[in-house]
Protein backbone atom coordinates (compact mmCIF):
# COMPACT_ATOMS: atom_id res chain seq x y z
CA UNK A 1 0.00 0.00 0.00
CA UNK A 2 1.17 3.56 -0.71
CA UNK A 3 2.34 6.15 1.76
CA UNK A 4 2.90 9.65 1.51
CA UNK A 5 6.80 10.68 2.42
CA UNK A 6 7.76 14.10 2.69
CA UNK A 7 11.73 14.31 0.82
CA UNK A 8 13.73 17.09 1.80
CA UNK A 9 16.92 17.74 -0.78
CA UNK A 10 19.53 20.45 -1.57
CA UNK A 11 21.09 21.00 -4.99
CA UNK A 12 23.04 23.02 -6.84
CA UNK A 13 21.03 24.39 -9.75
CA UNK A 14 23.44 25.32 -12.00
CA UNK A 15 23.02 22.43 -14.56
CA UNK A 16 19.25 22.41 -14.49
CA UNK A 17 16.73 24.06 -15.92
CA UNK A 18 15.13 24.77 -12.58
CA UNK A 19 12.72 21.96 -10.58
CA UNK A 20 9.55 21.86 -12.81
CA UNK A 21 9.84 19.16 -15.89
CA UNK A 22 10.47 20.95 -19.14
CA UNK A 23 10.74 19.80 -22.88
CA UNK A 24 14.04 19.84 -23.88
CA UNK A 25 15.93 20.47 -20.61
CA UNK A 26 16.86 18.73 -17.58
CA UNK A 27 14.88 19.53 -14.18
CA UNK A 28 15.66 18.43 -10.98
CA UNK A 29 11.86 17.15 -10.98
CA UNK A 30 12.97 14.84 -13.80
CA UNK A 31 16.38 14.11 -12.39
CA UNK A 32 14.48 12.56 -8.72
CA UNK A 33 11.68 10.96 -10.49
CA UNK A 34 14.04 9.10 -13.04
CA UNK A 35 15.85 8.20 -9.84
CA UNK A 36 12.98 6.90 -7.83
CA UNK A 37 12.28 5.16 -11.30
CA UNK A 38 15.19 2.99 -10.43
CA UNK A 39 14.27 2.11 -6.71
CA UNK A 40 10.79 1.21 -7.84
CA UNK A 41 10.38 -0.17 -11.12
CA UNK A 42 8.58 2.78 -12.35
CA UNK A 43 8.37 6.13 -12.67
CA UNK A 44 6.24 8.04 -9.96
CA UNK A 45 4.76 11.54 -9.85
CA UNK A 46 6.29 14.28 -7.59
CA UNK A 47 5.05 17.26 -6.32
CA UNK A 48 7.46 20.19 -5.68
CA UNK A 49 6.58 22.76 -2.84
CA UNK A 50 7.44 25.73 -5.92
CA UNK A 51 8.88 26.29 -8.74
CA UNK A 52 12.21 27.17 -8.91
CA UNK A 53 13.89 29.30 -11.91
CA UNK A 54 16.40 28.01 -14.57
CA UNK A 55 19.80 28.06 -12.17
CA UNK A 56 18.44 28.94 -8.59
CA UNK A 57 19.97 26.72 -6.09
CA UNK A 58 18.22 25.07 -2.65
CA UNK A 59 19.75 24.63 0.76
CA UNK A 60 16.49 22.87 1.39
CA UNK A 61 13.49 22.19 -1.27
CA UNK A 62 10.83 19.37 -0.34
CA UNK A 63 8.28 17.54 -2.59
CA UNK A 64 5.91 14.64 -1.88
CA UNK A 65 5.58 11.61 -3.43
CA UNK A 66 3.03 8.29 -2.72
CA UNK A 67 5.65 4.89 -2.72
CA UNK A 68 4.80 1.33 -1.68
CA UNK A 69 8.29 1.06 0.60
CA UNK A 70 8.19 -1.58 3.07
CA UNK A 71 12.01 -0.43 4.75
CA UNK A 72 12.53 2.29 7.00
CA UNK A 73 12.09 5.98 5.77
CA UNK A 74 16.19 6.75 6.19
CA UNK A 75 16.79 3.59 3.89
CA UNK A 76 14.43 5.45 1.55
CA UNK A 77 16.38 8.27 1.62
CA UNK A 78 19.99 6.86 1.37
CA UNK A 79 18.48 4.72 -1.86
CA UNK A 80 17.01 8.01 -3.82
CA UNK A 81 20.41 9.88 -2.67
CA UNK A 82 22.53 6.79 -3.89
CA UNK A 83 20.50 7.76 -7.39
CA UNK A 84 20.84 10.78 -7.89
CA UNK A 85 23.91 13.04 -9.41
CA UNK A 86 26.32 14.29 -7.10
CA UNK A 87 24.64 18.04 -7.20
CA UNK A 88 20.96 17.00 -5.59
CA UNK A 89 21.34 15.39 -1.96
CA UNK A 90 19.12 13.89 -0.34
CA UNK A 91 19.13 15.52 3.34
CA UNK A 92 15.59 14.01 5.06
CA UNK A 93 12.71 11.46 4.07
CA UNK A 94 9.36 10.91 6.64
CA UNK A 95 6.28 9.55 6.67
CA UNK A 96 3.78 12.56 6.23
CA UNK A 97 -0.02 12.02 6.83
CA UNK A 98 -1.76 11.49 3.08
CA UNK A 99 -3.20 14.67 2.91
CA UNK A 100 -0.07 16.59 3.59
CA UNK A 101 1.02 18.62 0.22
CA UNK A 102 4.60 19.66 -0.48
CA UNK A 103 3.21 23.10 -1.77
CA UNK A 104 -0.04 23.84 -0.12
CA UNK A 105 0.76 22.35 3.12
CA UNK A 106 3.90 24.96 3.57
CA UNK A 107 2.83 28.01 5.46
CA UNK A 108 6.09 30.26 4.88
CA UNK A 109 9.47 29.71 2.59
CA UNK A 110 12.50 31.70 2.92
CA UNK A 111 15.00 32.70 0.16
CA UNK A 112 18.61 33.70 0.34
CA UNK A 113 20.52 35.65 -1.79
CA UNK A 114 24.14 36.22 -1.90
CA UNK A 115 26.40 39.60 -2.94
CA UNK A 116 29.99 39.18 -3.20
CA UNK A 117 30.83 42.75 -2.14
CA UNK A 118 34.77 42.46 -2.08
CA UNK A 119 36.98 44.75 -3.63
CA UNK A 120 38.23 41.47 -5.65
CA UNK A 121 35.94 38.41 -6.59
CA UNK A 122 36.11 35.64 -4.86
CA UNK A 123 37.00 32.79 -6.65
CA UNK A 124 35.35 30.24 -4.43
CA UNK A 125 31.87 32.13 -4.90
CA UNK A 126 31.75 32.67 -8.47
CA UNK A 127 29.17 30.56 -9.11
CA UNK A 128 27.01 31.16 -5.93
CA UNK A 129 27.25 35.04 -5.57
CA UNK A 130 26.40 37.70 -7.49
CA UNK A 131 29.56 39.92 -7.94
CA UNK A 132 28.76 43.88 -6.84
CA UNK A 133 31.80 45.56 -5.87
CA UNK A 134 30.29 49.14 -5.46
CA UNK A 135 30.46 50.16 -2.06
CA UNK A 136 26.81 50.09 -0.74
CA UNK A 137 25.26 52.40 1.54
CA UNK A 138 24.08 49.38 4.09
CA UNK A 139 22.32 51.61 6.10
CA UNK A 140 19.85 52.35 3.57
CA UNK A 141 19.50 49.55 1.93
CA UNK A 142 18.30 48.32 5.60
CA UNK A 143 15.75 51.53 5.92
CA UNK A 144 14.82 50.05 2.78
CA UNK A 145 13.71 46.44 3.65
CA UNK A 146 11.75 47.43 6.52
CA UNK A 147 9.74 49.08 3.66
CA UNK A 148 9.68 46.34 1.99
CA UNK A 149 8.49 43.95 5.21
CA UNK A 150 4.52 43.48 5.82
CA UNK A 151 1.66 43.38 3.44
CA UNK A 152 1.70 44.56 0.51
CA UNK A 153 0.40 44.12 -3.61
CA UNK A 154 4.06 43.37 -4.91
CA UNK A 155 2.75 43.99 -8.19
CA UNK A 156 6.15 46.22 -9.10
CA UNK A 157 8.12 43.29 -7.73
CA UNK A 158 6.72 40.76 -10.36
CA UNK A 159 8.23 40.31 -13.56
CA UNK A 160 5.97 40.52 -16.81
CA UNK A 161 5.00 37.20 -17.87
CA UNK A 162 2.77 35.89 -14.66
CA UNK A 163 -0.48 34.84 -14.92
CA UNK A 164 -1.06 35.40 -11.24
CA UNK A 165 -3.96 38.02 -10.38
CA UNK A 166 -3.66 38.46 -6.70
CA UNK A 167 -0.09 39.95 -6.02
CA UNK A 168 -0.70 40.48 -2.64
CA UNK A 169 1.95 38.86 -0.38
CA UNK A 170 3.07 38.95 3.28
CA UNK A 171 6.63 39.57 3.62
CA UNK A 172 7.30 38.51 7.09
CA UNK A 173 10.89 39.20 7.37
CA UNK A 174 13.99 40.45 5.03
CA UNK A 175 17.24 40.95 6.46
CA UNK A 176 21.11 41.78 5.66
CA UNK A 177 23.99 39.96 7.03
CA UNK A 178 27.38 40.96 6.05
CA UNK A 179 30.21 38.33 6.97
CA UNK A 180 33.43 39.95 5.39
CA UNK A 181 33.09 40.63 1.69
CA UNK A 182 30.26 38.91 1.40
CA UNK A 183 26.17 40.25 1.79
CA UNK A 184 23.73 37.67 2.69
CA UNK A 185 19.63 39.02 2.09
CA UNK A 186 17.20 36.28 3.93
CA UNK A 187 13.78 37.12 2.77
CA UNK A 188 10.92 35.13 4.33
CA UNK A 189 7.10 35.13 3.17
CA UNK A 190 3.76 33.42 2.61
CA UNK A 191 4.37 33.31 -1.04
CA UNK A 192 6.84 35.10 -3.70
CA UNK A 193 5.33 36.56 -7.21
CA UNK A 194 7.78 35.52 -10.17
CA UNK A 195 11.61 36.85 -9.86
CA UNK A 196 10.04 38.75 -6.81
CA UNK A 197 13.07 38.03 -4.45
CA UNK A 198 15.53 38.69 -7.37
CA UNK A 199 13.82 42.12 -8.43
CA UNK A 200 14.55 42.67 -4.00
CA UNK A 201 17.84 42.06 -4.21
CA UNK A 202 18.44 43.73 -7.73
CA UNK A 203 16.76 47.05 -6.02
CA UNK A 204 18.48 46.80 -2.92
CA UNK A 205 21.94 47.36 -4.60
CA UNK A 206 20.73 50.09 -6.58
CA UNK A 207 19.49 51.59 -2.93
CA UNK A 208 22.79 50.16 -1.66
CA UNK A 209 24.42 52.53 -4.49
CA UNK A 210 22.20 55.17 -4.37
CA UNK A 211 21.06 54.64 -7.56
CA UNK A 212 17.23 54.59 -5.64
CA UNK A 213 15.93 56.26 -2.56
CA UNK A 214 13.10 55.15 -0.59
CA UNK A 215 10.72 57.45 -2.22
CA UNK A 216 11.08 55.09 -5.39
CA UNK A 217 9.89 52.15 -3.81
CA UNK A 218 7.16 53.76 -1.80
CA UNK A 219 6.12 55.10 -5.38
CA UNK A 220 6.64 52.41 -7.27
CA UNK A 221 4.49 50.16 -4.70
CA UNK A 222 1.49 52.85 -5.64
CA UNK A 223 1.76 52.78 -8.93
CA UNK A 224 2.77 48.96 -9.37
CA UNK A 225 5.11 49.67 -12.33
CA UNK A 226 8.16 47.06 -12.52
CA UNK A 227 9.94 49.64 -14.11
CA UNK A 228 10.28 52.22 -11.48
CA UNK A 229 12.58 49.16 -9.70
CA UNK A 230 16.23 47.90 -9.98
CA UNK A 231 17.07 44.86 -12.18
CA UNK A 232 16.56 41.28 -11.65
CA UNK A 233 19.45 40.30 -10.30
CA UNK A 234 20.69 36.62 -11.62
CA UNK A 235 19.27 33.43 -10.96
CA UNK A 236 23.21 31.69 -10.12
CA UNK A 237 22.95 33.62 -6.66
CA UNK A 238 19.63 32.86 -5.24
CA UNK A 239 18.85 29.59 -3.03
CA UNK A 240 15.64 28.13 -1.65
CA UNK A 241 16.63 28.39 1.85
CA UNK A 242 13.60 27.01 4.21
CA UNK A 243 10.18 25.69 4.08
CA UNK A 244 8.34 26.36 6.57
CA UNK A 245 5.35 23.56 6.96
CA UNK B 1 63.51 51.82 -11.08
CA UNK B 2 62.50 48.52 -10.17
CA UNK B 3 60.87 48.08 -6.82
CA UNK B 4 59.81 44.71 -5.11
CA UNK B 5 56.46 44.06 -4.48
CA UNK B 6 54.36 41.35 -2.65
CA UNK B 7 51.08 40.47 -3.90
CA UNK B 8 48.45 38.15 -2.06
CA UNK B 9 46.25 36.21 -3.67
CA UNK B 10 43.54 33.48 -3.88
CA UNK B 11 43.01 31.18 -6.19
CA UNK B 12 40.64 27.84 -6.76
CA UNK B 13 43.25 25.40 -7.90
CA UNK B 14 40.93 22.61 -9.53
CA UNK B 15 42.45 23.75 -12.95
CA UNK B 16 45.94 24.55 -12.21
CA UNK B 17 48.96 22.13 -12.28
CA UNK B 18 50.06 23.77 -8.87
CA UNK B 19 51.73 26.88 -8.63
CA UNK B 20 54.91 26.20 -10.14
CA UNK B 21 55.75 26.17 -13.74
CA UNK B 22 55.62 23.08 -15.84
CA UNK B 23 56.36 21.89 -19.24
CA UNK B 24 52.50 20.99 -20.98
CA UNK B 25 49.99 21.87 -17.61
CA UNK B 26 49.38 25.46 -17.05
CA UNK B 27 50.19 26.94 -13.56
CA UNK B 28 48.94 29.60 -11.21
CA UNK B 29 52.96 31.18 -11.63
CA UNK B 30 52.79 31.08 -15.09
CA UNK B 31 49.16 32.72 -15.60
CA UNK B 32 50.53 35.35 -13.16
CA UNK B 33 53.60 35.90 -15.51
CA UNK B 34 51.36 36.49 -18.03
CA UNK B 35 49.46 38.97 -17.06
CA UNK B 36 52.19 40.88 -15.87
CA UNK B 37 53.55 40.34 -19.46
CA UNK B 38 50.46 41.54 -20.91
CA UNK B 39 50.50 44.78 -18.62
CA UNK B 40 54.59 45.63 -18.66
CA UNK B 41 55.07 44.43 -22.10
CA UNK B 42 57.79 42.12 -20.79
CA UNK B 43 57.09 38.95 -18.50
CA UNK B 44 58.70 39.42 -15.56
CA UNK B 45 59.75 36.33 -13.10
CA UNK B 46 57.87 35.50 -9.89
CA UNK B 47 59.09 33.86 -6.63
CA UNK B 48 55.78 32.25 -4.66
CA UNK B 49 56.01 31.43 -1.07
CA UNK B 50 55.84 27.93 -1.82
CA UNK B 51 54.90 25.49 -4.00
CA UNK B 52 51.37 23.80 -4.10
CA UNK B 53 50.13 20.96 -5.75
CA UNK B 54 48.14 20.18 -8.35
CA UNK B 55 44.54 20.91 -7.37
CA UNK B 56 45.19 22.48 -3.99
CA UNK B 57 43.65 25.82 -3.60
CA UNK B 58 44.56 29.11 -1.34
CA UNK B 59 42.76 31.37 0.85
CA UNK B 60 46.16 33.01 0.59
CA UNK B 61 48.99 32.64 -1.70
CA UNK B 62 52.15 35.43 -1.84
CA UNK B 63 54.76 36.08 -4.56
CA UNK B 64 56.90 38.89 -4.86
CA UNK B 65 58.09 40.60 -8.35
CA UNK B 66 60.19 43.71 -9.21
CA UNK B 67 58.67 45.94 -11.06
CA UNK B 68 59.10 49.67 -12.32
CA UNK B 69 55.19 50.84 -11.94
CA UNK B 70 54.93 54.43 -11.87
CA UNK B 71 51.29 54.63 -9.58
CA UNK B 72 50.31 53.46 -6.25
CA UNK B 73 50.42 49.44 -5.30
CA UNK B 74 46.50 49.59 -5.02
CA UNK B 75 46.53 50.80 -8.80
CA UNK B 76 49.08 47.72 -9.58
CA UNK B 77 46.57 45.36 -7.59
CA UNK B 78 43.75 46.15 -9.75
CA UNK B 79 45.80 46.24 -13.24
CA UNK B 80 46.70 42.61 -12.37
CA UNK B 81 43.28 41.64 -11.09
CA UNK B 82 41.99 42.67 -14.39
CA UNK B 83 44.00 40.32 -16.18
CA UNK B 84 43.35 37.28 -14.40
CA UNK B 85 40.70 34.71 -15.09
CA UNK B 86 38.04 34.54 -12.79
CA UNK B 87 39.69 31.70 -10.62
CA UNK B 88 42.53 33.44 -9.35
CA UNK B 89 42.22 37.07 -7.39
CA UNK B 90 44.64 39.56 -6.22
CA UNK B 91 43.67 40.23 -2.67
CA UNK B 92 46.27 42.94 -2.09
CA UNK B 93 49.55 44.54 -3.17
CA UNK B 94 52.14 46.07 -1.23
CA UNK B 95 55.88 47.55 -1.81
CA UNK B 96 58.33 45.95 0.86
CA UNK B 97 62.22 46.05 0.82
CA UNK B 98 64.28 44.83 -1.89
CA UNK B 99 65.74 41.72 0.62
CA UNK B 100 62.29 40.69 1.04
CA UNK B 101 61.61 37.20 0.18
CA UNK B 102 57.93 35.60 -0.28
CA UNK B 103 59.92 32.36 0.84
CA UNK B 104 62.12 32.68 2.79
CA UNK B 105 61.26 35.65 4.89
CA UNK B 106 58.01 33.64 5.82
CA UNK B 107 57.87 32.09 9.73
CA UNK B 108 55.41 30.20 9.13
CA UNK B 109 52.51 28.81 6.97
CA UNK B 110 49.17 27.46 8.06
CA UNK B 111 47.23 25.15 5.34
CA UNK B 112 43.52 24.66 5.76
CA UNK B 113 41.83 20.75 5.12
CA UNK B 114 38.01 20.77 4.89
CA UNK B 115 36.15 17.40 5.81
CA UNK B 116 32.71 16.94 4.54
CA UNK B 117 31.54 14.49 7.23
CA UNK B 118 27.64 15.17 6.31
CA UNK B 119 25.14 11.87 6.22
CA UNK B 120 24.40 13.23 2.35
CA UNK B 121 27.22 14.64 0.60
CA UNK B 122 26.79 18.79 0.35
CA UNK B 123 26.73 19.54 -3.12
CA UNK B 124 28.04 22.62 -3.19
CA UNK B 125 31.04 21.45 -1.75
CA UNK B 126 31.67 18.87 -4.46
CA UNK B 127 35.36 20.11 -5.12
CA UNK B 128 36.47 21.45 -2.20
CA UNK B 129 35.90 19.16 0.53
CA UNK B 130 36.86 15.44 1.37
CA UNK B 131 33.38 13.32 1.88
CA UNK B 132 33.85 10.93 4.79
CA UNK B 133 30.28 9.97 5.43
CA UNK B 134 31.69 7.47 8.41
CA UNK B 135 31.04 8.27 11.68
CA UNK B 136 34.44 10.25 13.51
CA UNK B 137 35.62 9.46 16.87
CA UNK B 138 37.08 13.35 17.10
CA UNK B 139 38.01 12.99 20.57
CA UNK B 140 40.73 10.53 19.48
CA UNK B 141 41.52 12.66 16.53
CA UNK B 142 41.87 15.38 19.04
CA UNK B 143 43.96 13.81 20.97
CA UNK B 144 46.22 12.36 17.67
CA UNK B 145 46.34 16.18 16.95
CA UNK B 146 48.12 17.18 20.30
CA UNK B 147 50.51 14.85 19.65
CA UNK B 148 51.37 15.55 16.24
CA UNK B 149 52.15 19.27 17.13
CA UNK B 150 55.68 20.26 18.50
CA UNK B 151 59.00 19.87 17.32
CA UNK B 152 59.76 16.32 15.04
CA UNK B 153 61.13 14.36 12.39
CA UNK B 154 58.46 14.24 10.25
CA UNK B 155 59.78 11.47 7.83
CA UNK B 156 56.67 9.15 8.02
CA UNK B 157 54.57 11.92 7.00
CA UNK B 158 56.10 12.46 4.27
CA UNK B 159 55.42 11.09 0.57
CA UNK B 160 58.17 9.31 -1.36
CA UNK B 161 60.03 11.15 -4.00
CA UNK B 162 60.97 14.04 -1.96
CA UNK B 163 64.77 15.07 -2.24
CA UNK B 164 64.80 16.93 1.23
CA UNK B 165 67.31 15.51 3.98
CA UNK B 166 66.04 17.39 7.18
CA UNK B 167 62.84 16.38 7.51
CA UNK B 168 62.05 17.82 11.23
CA UNK B 169 60.02 20.34 11.45
CA UNK B 170 57.97 22.45 13.77
CA UNK B 171 54.17 22.05 13.97
CA UNK B 172 53.07 24.92 15.86
CA UNK B 173 49.55 23.85 16.20
CA UNK B 174 46.84 21.96 14.93
CA UNK B 175 43.05 21.89 15.55
CA UNK B 176 39.88 20.68 14.45
CA UNK B 177 36.77 23.02 14.03
CA UNK B 178 32.88 21.27 13.15
CA UNK B 179 30.82 23.55 12.05
CA UNK B 180 27.39 21.31 10.84
CA UNK B 181 28.76 18.43 8.97
CA UNK B 182 31.91 20.18 8.05
CA UNK B 183 34.89 19.54 10.06
CA UNK B 184 38.00 21.89 9.18
CA UNK B 185 41.57 20.96 10.62
CA UNK B 186 44.26 24.20 10.55
CA UNK B 187 47.81 23.24 10.71
CA UNK B 188 50.54 25.79 11.43
CA UNK B 189 53.96 24.66 11.11
CA UNK B 190 57.46 26.77 10.26
CA UNK B 191 57.72 24.31 7.37
CA UNK B 192 56.38 21.08 5.03
CA UNK B 193 57.32 18.17 3.79
CA UNK B 194 55.44 16.80 0.75
CA UNK B 195 52.24 15.82 0.71
CA UNK B 196 52.67 16.68 5.27
CA UNK B 197 49.23 17.96 5.58
CA UNK B 198 47.37 15.76 3.34
CA UNK B 199 48.89 12.53 5.63
CA UNK B 200 48.20 14.26 8.58
CA UNK B 201 44.35 15.04 7.03
CA UNK B 202 44.07 11.30 6.06
CA UNK B 203 45.29 9.95 8.86
CA UNK B 204 43.41 11.32 11.84
CA UNK B 205 40.44 10.57 9.71
CA UNK B 206 41.24 6.97 10.16
CA UNK B 207 42.17 7.80 13.67
CA UNK B 208 38.82 9.09 14.27
CA UNK B 209 37.46 5.46 11.81
CA UNK B 210 39.23 3.96 15.04
CA UNK B 211 41.64 2.08 12.35
CA UNK B 212 44.56 3.76 13.70
CA UNK B 213 45.75 4.21 17.05
CA UNK B 214 47.76 6.78 19.41
CA UNK B 215 50.23 4.06 19.67
CA UNK B 216 50.48 3.39 15.75
CA UNK B 217 51.59 7.60 15.25
CA UNK B 218 54.04 7.48 18.13
CA UNK B 219 55.36 4.23 16.26
CA UNK B 220 55.31 5.72 12.87
CA UNK B 221 57.43 8.89 14.48
CA UNK B 222 59.74 6.51 15.90
CA UNK B 223 60.75 4.28 12.17
CA UNK B 224 59.82 7.25 10.14
CA UNK B 225 58.03 4.55 8.11
CA UNK B 226 55.19 6.04 5.65
CA UNK B 227 53.19 3.07 5.22
CA UNK B 228 52.33 3.10 9.10
CA UNK B 229 50.54 5.93 8.81
CA UNK B 230 46.63 7.11 6.64
CA UNK B 231 46.57 7.22 2.98
CA UNK B 232 47.43 10.58 1.46
CA UNK B 233 43.87 13.09 1.40
CA UNK B 234 42.98 14.24 -1.93
CA UNK B 235 44.60 17.60 -3.15
CA UNK B 236 40.97 19.01 -3.77
CA UNK B 237 40.21 19.37 -0.48
CA UNK B 238 43.30 21.32 1.03
CA UNK B 239 43.50 25.30 1.20
CA UNK B 240 46.75 26.93 1.52
CA UNK B 241 45.03 29.14 4.37
CA UNK B 242 47.83 32.19 5.74
CA UNK B 243 51.62 32.82 5.35
CA UNK B 244 52.95 34.43 8.36
CA UNK B 245 55.89 36.92 7.64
Amino acid sequence: MNKRYLFTITYDGGGYCGWQVQKNAVSVQETVQNALGRIFGIRPDVTGCSRTDAGVHADMFCFHCDLAWPGQPEALRKALDANLPFDIAVKDAVEVPENFHARYSAKAKCYRYVIDNGKYRDPFRLKHAWYQPASLNEEAMRYASEMICGRHDFSAFCSSGSSVVDKVRTVHSLSLTRNGNIIEMFVEADGFLYNMVRIIAGTLVMVGKEQLTQENILYAFECGDRGLLGPTAPAYALFLNKVIY
